[in-house]
């Protein structure tokens, strides 16, 4: 007997109400053995953009098959579709709002002509007339995610979508200007670590450079480390993350109470890398 | 083979001291394979009648035979009794203190005579002799979810209590004065959303004048929307939540915080609704 | 067919970022059918001794064969062993910081001697060039407590290590000096309530003295009860808590609050007990 796919949820409901308990009772109602992993409610409310990068930095780690549930839906009720999609074997539904940028994305091209999508609108799953108009995470966005993971082809859910019609945002990149890079704060993490946009031979530009100069927040950064345990006692260190990105710690501290920056205004604040390379990508 | 039925958990504890996860590891103990589903661990400390309320907006989400382990329990390891109940099919767990008043309230006529009522307290399953009087959340509820999982039966679990002898606080509703009416406060959510006592008729009425006065905390209210997106850029507004209650809200903000209301204080706020037709109820 | 053995996660990655349900896709992608549970992921960032304790009050309460994945590892990426090890029957996957110091310490002597460790250096499960130097609990621990839970045996997973070799810190104990026993701080939950290292007779001698003296932050507290409800209204008073430990509470409210005591800096805090007989263990 194969497994049942398991679900993963994502969304800006917190903790307190019930919300997410609630959604997992509609899915195990449908699926009853499925197995539910919480990846975060603790998205900013209506915070699209940083459910997008968890959503980034998580779906390769889970396996073929997942179910990706996604709610951060400022737009609950509105036009906006509600959809299933499938990319490179795992499922991702929610509301139809750039959420699933990264995933569309990082398909690759053989990938992505793979990828499907469905507005979730068979009236065999999901009445035309909803119990509510604000809670499509329990209304439609769970009983898709559970009837996913009890087998129901992706197909069946409704009627198909392009691909290239789903919206997307624009993914941050840092941007080569007068011999320096300048790169977007793109998360903080519950550590303080300060996650950006630069990454893959943009990184590696930053730890073969032998004196780089990087500044944020009018800092400077001179250190540079492999683990936070050899960064150093008393400054700011930039290392690479685990999802591959550049970022900025304080060992046994959080980078980002030293620079006073938040989660809610990382998207005004900038690193400038100067005294590197230009990356030959 | 049947699923084996799923524990919900619903307690304030809190995250930090691994309370919740004792509890787990008890029902794993006893019925290895439950799903497990945490409604929440955030109630505030004590607070019974929050924690009711989000059971009242949850419980009906979850399959039948669902077990729902509640522990909000100031008076644990007094006289009040541990108990397990019947209610359309669901199990409840918990303190005889109120928690389960809604279940008990809603349950139709026909269903309430068959709803079943026991105390904890068969030695097979509990011991006279606990290991503590303060964790009864490990010692005596988790047991008796895991048992009711396993599929024992509730008569097994203890002597019969009568329904009636059951706590329940009254629960709040609105009240028609002098031409209008007075609600309360019965909930703040995650997203600072407002939640009332009104519902049914009482909130159709609200949609159905052509201008109604709403008054909460010394401010007025006169926008009305269907969904969140649909709301005003820039003032309160009402709607009909997904529980069927009029709510409160502010378009991608916290109404709560508007208004300076918090969960702590909000029993002694009213909302009053004037220039509303009377209900037919 | 056996129960899949359940894997229980402790670490201090907040619940933000998606850090522990990446964990998780990881387990259920070795092992689809491991029943999860969080212990908790709300430890103070790097706080190794608290996440030794919220592990001392709950690894007895869950079944044998479980795997308490536990990541708290400020030393990621340096010489520190990644390590798993065996006793009484649980096993034990994380960071050689110290973490495991209690279980270590609380197995009895047959027990321990059973107990056996090893460092997670299979290359067939761990190769030797990682994704990543700063999320072990991604690319070591998830994949070890998953391949633990799907009846890979321990000793497969790497090279023996030799449990005395293995990091420990002394266990905190209360002094008896001058008549007085001087106990420490060793947590405070999420109500408040302050737990000390007084347990065992120690903790039966304040009970058992016609009127013990007890100061703590410049307080003297004289209650004493059995339970929260039997606690005086206004007041401290010390109980005995679930775990053994002598506590400190208010009834319906904080102690910690009443006493401006942080988990932050309980380290600081002493509590001394006099007018008691010292105990003859």
């Amino acid at each position: 007997m194969a497994a049942v796919p398991l679900v993963a949820l994502l969304s800006d409901f917190g903790l307190r109400d019930g919300y997410s308990g609630v959604m997992k009772g509609v899915i195990l109602g449908i699926a009853p053995r499925t197995p539910l992993v919480d990846l975060t409610h603790e998205i900013p409310p209506q915070d699209v953009r940083t459910a997008a990068w968890v959503l980034h930095t998580s779906w390769r780690s889970f396996p073929q098959e997942s179910v990706f549930l996604c709610v951060v839906d400022p737009g609950v009720g509105s036009a906006r579709h509600p959809i299933a999609l499938q990319v490179e074997g795992r499922y991702f539904v929610g509301p139809d709002n750039g959420l699933f940028s990264y995933p569309l994305a990082e398909a690759n091209s053989a990938d992505i002509a793979d990828t499907r999508a469905v507005i979730l609108d068979n009236p065999r799953y999901f009445p035309a007339t909803l119990p509510s108009a604000t809670f499509h995470g329990r209304d439609i966005f769970a009983p898709a995610a559970g009837h996913l993971a009890a087998g129901v082809p992706l197909e069946e859910l409704g009627r198909a979508l392009a691909v290239d019609a789903l919206e997307r945002f624009a993914l941050p990149q840092p941007e080569w200007r007068q011999n320096a890079l300048l790169a977007h704060v793109v998360h903080i993490d519950h550590f303080g670590n300060i996650l950006t946009d630069v990454k893959g031979p943009w990184a590696q530009a930053v730890f073969n450079a032998p004196a780089p100069t990087l500044a944020i927040a009018g800092r400077r950064i001179t250190a540079r480390a492999r683990t936070f345990a050899e960064g150093p006692a008393d400054a700011l260190f930039v290392y690479k993350d685990s999802s591959g990105h550049l970022a900025i710690a304080r060992r046994n501290g959080s980078a980002a109470a030293e620079l006073d920056l938040a989660l809610a205004d990382m998207s005004e604040q900038t690193l400038t890398l100067s005294d590197i390379e230009p990356s030959r990508e």
